[in-house]
């Protein structure tokens, strides 16, 4: 669920048309198919959404630093270090745009995209209790500064925070689908470690965990908007299914991308999920298409946990004659297309395009 | 903030009248001062208000049990395990009570005591993993079972659940109430964290703990009754204040049972807070009327936890020579009269007895 630092140099942006999926089928090929892909600039994909919300973006922050605030100086303590540590605020910036987006005028927004980072936040301080994790964006985790009782209870803390912050919005609407998003996004959380480690996961099965783990909050987050600005179901469902197909291709990226990317090489920060034990999709499509020796592989690795010297690099050359990491990114890329096409009925505004240019920036990541 | 099962055989109930506080001053005398005390049946305490509130509270309860529906089946599983663990439904039942008393005639007290049950299973929930707890109501708590990530995550999703409800209930008001509750609870849990095993905690720190950690939820769940009836500001700060001083009262007659209450014999269940370090109002007021020599004691024992066979023995006859548990259910009875004069301004009714009568069920725990 985290959005990975490292991932943000981006050499280039591209779209890829459709393709023969020849790597699919034909299993034992070592080399991948090299997609064609054209060339556009990275720092279009997210600089012109920025450039639009910055004015909003600055009053978000205040909101955050103000409502972290608590003479339990415990608590902004925690909650800074995370909230400060250089996350991209995709989600409030996502809240921010939809409003716009739908000519929304008022104040409502910024609570509520402040209130979106906050849920996100109190996420990541659970998840990485969850997943007993030692660092986070680049950084210790806070639990390895605070503990363990620290993150849980900052992260109950701001999760009170959002709802407050949401509660003085006072659209019932808004509250609706956040509440909901909070109760699905811990759905998914448990789903996933019921999941955990069982390489037999389906990729259906894989899907309906990142639709709630992560796509949820990316839904909401968009649908708030249309309903703040007042507009009929047609565009809040328009920009509902906006978030959630970019959702589920931010994660799949964020997959591919802990395994290098498709230019995979061994460098930091690669294979965290490998020794993890966690079933991505790549390892889906690793142990479906591959033999049973391979099938082994997994399960001695990922299942029992048994790591041993070489086995990452063994892994990452299966994926790549499998074409599990390009083939994780052209299934991105579907629900990419998905989140574009949605918002076709909003006619043309910078807004729009700035969104649109979004999903690229999103897929772009993974090469 | 757990409501102790065994603590609920209760002898007698009584109700004491002002009395000189020989024992503060005396430091040195080995003997408790009896306190005189009315007999009164102690189910008459909590048996009126369960026999008004049966029929809602058999709504409640199908709505707890429908709403911890989940196809992820570790859900359900863990939310009951502690749900139909044999918590007396307290909090709940003073939504319910509140509601009645103020002539509340619709179906949002069902949901918002719902709501409120499920606040505080998320809490517990969440400091069974801060405190490292084995045991929860007599059975292995929850974590044990399903481990810590588990606890974290159904704990995050009721509480997505309780707000799911509220909002279904549709009132502000009473969304404001029950969020900024949520908020403050972890403030205060946060605050425990940040004090704990501080033998010098003074009492007006350890009350602002306990006014956070625990009344809030109190005072929150009876607040909304008013709220709901949409009675003036008057009577819904009435109940606010009943609510607040109950729980309060409450949490300082649990403070003295986990040390066998007035009665105290070393006996099962009796020390758990003493084991764990844990700094409350008996302590409190041991370590200020102690000698240095006792607060030694309190130090090598809570704060650097060096616990040896015949301390909590040392600890229970130090606590009786100053009076400490008998002074903490005086101090519990001075809020529970704030509870009792705080709903005066009611018309007399069988709803207010109830809850009139509840906060002497309270305090009659202890002995």
């Amino acid at each position: 669920m985290s959005w990975k630092d490292n991932s943000l140099h981006l050499p280039s942006l591209r779209s890829a048309p459709s393709l023969p999926r020849a790597g699919v089928k034909q299993k034992g090929l070592s080399v991948g198919v090299v997609i064609p892909l054209e060339d556009k600039s990275p720092e279009t994909g997210i600089a012109g959404l920025v450039a639009l919300v910055t004015p909003d973006m600055e009053r978000v922050n205040a909101m955050i630093l103000s409502r972290t605030g608590s003479d339990v100086t415990m608590i902004p303590e925690v909650a800074n270090h995370l909230i400060s540590s250089g996350g991209k605020r995709l989600r409030p910036m996502l809240t921010l745009a939809t409003a716009a987006l739908c000519g929304y005028k008022g104040e409502g927004h910024i609570k509520l995209a402040a209130a979106v980072e906050f849920m996100h936040t109190a996420t990541l301080l659970h998840d990485d209790v969850v997943d007993q994790s030692d660092m986070r964006r680049g950084k210790l985790a806070a639990r390895m500064l605070w503990g363990n009782e620290a993150s849980v209870l900052v992260g109950d803390f701001l999760l009170g925070q959002a709802f407050k912050m949401m509660v003085e919005v006072g659209s019932l609407s808004c509250l609706d689908i956040l509440s909901t998003a909070a109760a699905i996004i811990a759905e998914g959380e448990v789903m996933q470690l019921t999941a955990a480690k069982d390489t037999a996961t389906t990729e259906d099965a894989y899907l309906a965990v990142i639709r709630s783990k992560t796509a949820a909050l990316f839904a909401a987050a968009s649908e708030v908007g249309p309903l703040l600005a007042g507009r009929s179901r047609e565009y809040a469902e328009a920009c509902r299914s906006y978030g959630t197909n970019l959702g589920v291709a931010f994660q799949l990226i964020d997959d591919a991308l802990d395994y290098g990317g498709t230019a995979a090489k061994l460098g930091k920060n690669v294979g965290d999920d490998f020794r993890e034990g966690k079933i991505t999709l790549p390892v889906v499509l690793s142990f479906r298409r591959g033999s049973e020796t391979e099938r082994d592989f997994w399960r001695r690795t990922l299942e029992k946990g048994e790591i041993a010297e070489g086995d990452l690099a063994h892994a990452l050359a299966t994926m790549r004659k499998h074409r599990a990491l390009d083939d994780t990114v052209e299934r991105a890329r579907h629900y990419g297309a998905m989140a574009r096409d949605a918002l076709e009925i909003f006619p043309a505004s910078p807004w729009k395009q700035a969104l649109l240019d979004v999903v690229d920036f999103c897929i772009s990541r993974a090469h």
